[in-house]
């Protein structure tokens, strides 16, 4: 696969940002977001979904210069509007919210309504860090998810993560779909054509199917868990507990409400609310214990946990937020891979809004 | 099996709480969370643990008059050591410091050390609702479950419950261990010795097993996913926020350091901290937006997902919290159920503390 620098998508993609009206502040913070998917591993979440939000903006389904504001608050509380914003740009201005508070009141927590999608959950949940901040990030996404007994699309992969710093080690960074697996790994199946393990997804009648169309022609993604055998209702209880904080908390659409991410796909014609909804946490270690020695708790916990003994043939226990630490890093020195499909979709991009590849 | 009246368990139970030491107030407290669980039909964490906690006192273990106190605070944050109390005590009073705490700030969090088993978690969230309030409970517990790639015992079955208010609808109250499968589980088939379902738990060398003596040879609890196929890094990382959280946070003991519930096995001889650890938060609905409207919302959201069209064979979609709301009415119209060696050995009990069944 042909690799890119940071540097170059960095450019593209701020460029094609300021290009559909964004302000000169709003394109660099969505760039960084957008880019820290394609860093970290989560292909899905990054450049190749750029297209998507243009053609969002284009059915004016975006709004490139919103007004975000904060509309309710309390000492350790905001409600945010997202004004129909990217949500690339809204999540950073709300997690920011969440930071300031927790300055003053110990915690600080934002239910965000009137946004769009928000790219991936980890790189949110992560601002906290800096802070000596434990950073929690949620969002509701468009319905492809079945709750367990129902094959009716009714959840997004309705992500959690929850970001704590360490001290030498590095922090601690959960970031998943409350489902099995999240879409991008399907994508990944159904663009080789290869068989899903069972559990992932079902077909449109709710029968566990192995095909990787299986969703596209009808069925749906499974909340983790797969059956309920296997626990798919805490899975689906995790689900819910997300779009009710980021979206019934908030005053966006929940449920099978929540408007589709493709621009191809109309949004509900009698929605529950505005735009989807985020939730955002910061806890500062500090209004609980000192940073210091909870940090180096921390580094006590992580290398326990690196230590713990593997099951033969495996190497080690890995600490959420490895993975994506490793290949970060490997991208950064070697560049960011796209798949051919992805750069001329990117190059089309670029001769359409006359912007330079 | 024989069925009870709630009257006669509670009575009994709050006697036996008594004649340990424990002053009027705190065996009434402990009364209702324990009787909680087994009207709402989680039978391994009501009266069937009572001789535990009694045999944990008799060893020095549980201190019947703690001396449970804030130790740290911010407007919307806490420290609460639990000076080596009941956990049913001491939850209800973190809990109830938070609710204090989100009065004033909009939302309060609670971290607690140097506790011990604290019953069932929903019961403390569910501590929220009356107040307009979504709770959200956690804790730590004994080492039970492996991480992903491992054959050692690390983390509890660490639950999370989070109880959200409605209107006309009752609250959805989600409870859940971060396992595929809770012990209480495990234990009904021990008892009867039928297989365990692949996913649920392994073997002392990590190997995927159906014998439902697993366990208790040395293997482990799985965490939700049930192998990395199927996202159990998730259940992993679940677990683990939910440990950090409970335990580092307030400077309780972590991971495989956490003391056994069972007074024949040891603590830790080098404990990481006091006890074990808890996690409470409480968020005020009008922090965010009107009461009223918020639930009004919740009933819209929970009458759309009970109409979620079932799969064939199946009755219909359940939100978190029914079942157990179905069994309680039930059995306090009917009796509590009490398997016959539950029976015999609350009766030894009585017994050897002279405390008439």
């Amino acid at each position: 696969m042909p690799t890119f620098s940071l540097e170059h998508l960095e450019s593209f993609t701020k460029n094609i940002l300021l290009k559909i009206g964004c302000p000169e502040a709003d394109a660099l913070a969505a760039t960084k977001v957008l880019l820290a998917a394609d860093l970290r591993g989560v292909d899905s979440h990054g450049v190749a979904r750029l297209s998507g939000y243009v053609r969002l903006w284009e059915v004016k389904r975006i709004n490139p210069t919103p007004h975000i504001r904060v509309v309710h608050e309390t000492p350790s509380t905001a409600v945010v509007d997202g004004d129909g914003g990217l949500g690339l740009v809204v999540a950073p201005y709300a997690m920011q919210v969440a930071i300031d508070k927790a300055k003053i009141a110990g915690t600080g927590w934002v239910a965000v309504r009137n946004s769009n999608h928000y790219g991936i959950a980890g790189i949110h949940a992560m601002q906290a860090l800096a802070h000596d901040m434990i950073g929690i990030s949620l969002t509701n996404a468009s319905p492809l998810v079945s709750p367990t007994f129902s094959k009716e699309r009714m959840l997004g992969t309705n992500p959690i993560s929850v970001a704590i710093p360490a001290d030498q080690q590095p922090p601690f960074v959960l970031d998943m779909a409350t489902t099995t697996a999240a879409n991008g790994k399907l994508e990944i199946l159904q663009r080789k054509q290869q068989e899903a393990p069972y559990g992932w997804i079902q077909d449109k009648d709710g029968h566990a199917t192995t095909s990787p169309n299986g969703v596209r022609d009808g069925g749906a993604l499974l909340p983790l868990g797969g059956d309920r055998e296997h626990g798919s209702h805490k899975g689906y209880g995790l689900g819910a507990v997300v779009d009710i904080l980021s979206a019934v908390l908030s005053g966006a659409n929940y449920g099978p409400w929540v408007p589709p991410f493709v621009a191809f796909l109309e949004p509900h014609p009698n929605p529950v609310g505005e735009g989807l909804g985020h939730f955002f946490g910061a806890m500062r270690i500090d209004a609980f214990r000192p940073a210091a020695s909870f940090k180096s708790n921390m580094d006590t916990w992580i290398s326990r946990f690196r230590e713990a003994i593997p099951v033969e043939g495996q190497e080690r226990v890995l600490i959420p937020g490895d993975p994506e630490r490793l290949l970060e890093a490997e991208r950064r020195k070697n560049g960011i891979p796209l798949l051919p499909s992805v750069e001329t979709d990117l190059k089309e991009l670029g001769e359409k809004l006359n912007v330079p590849w």
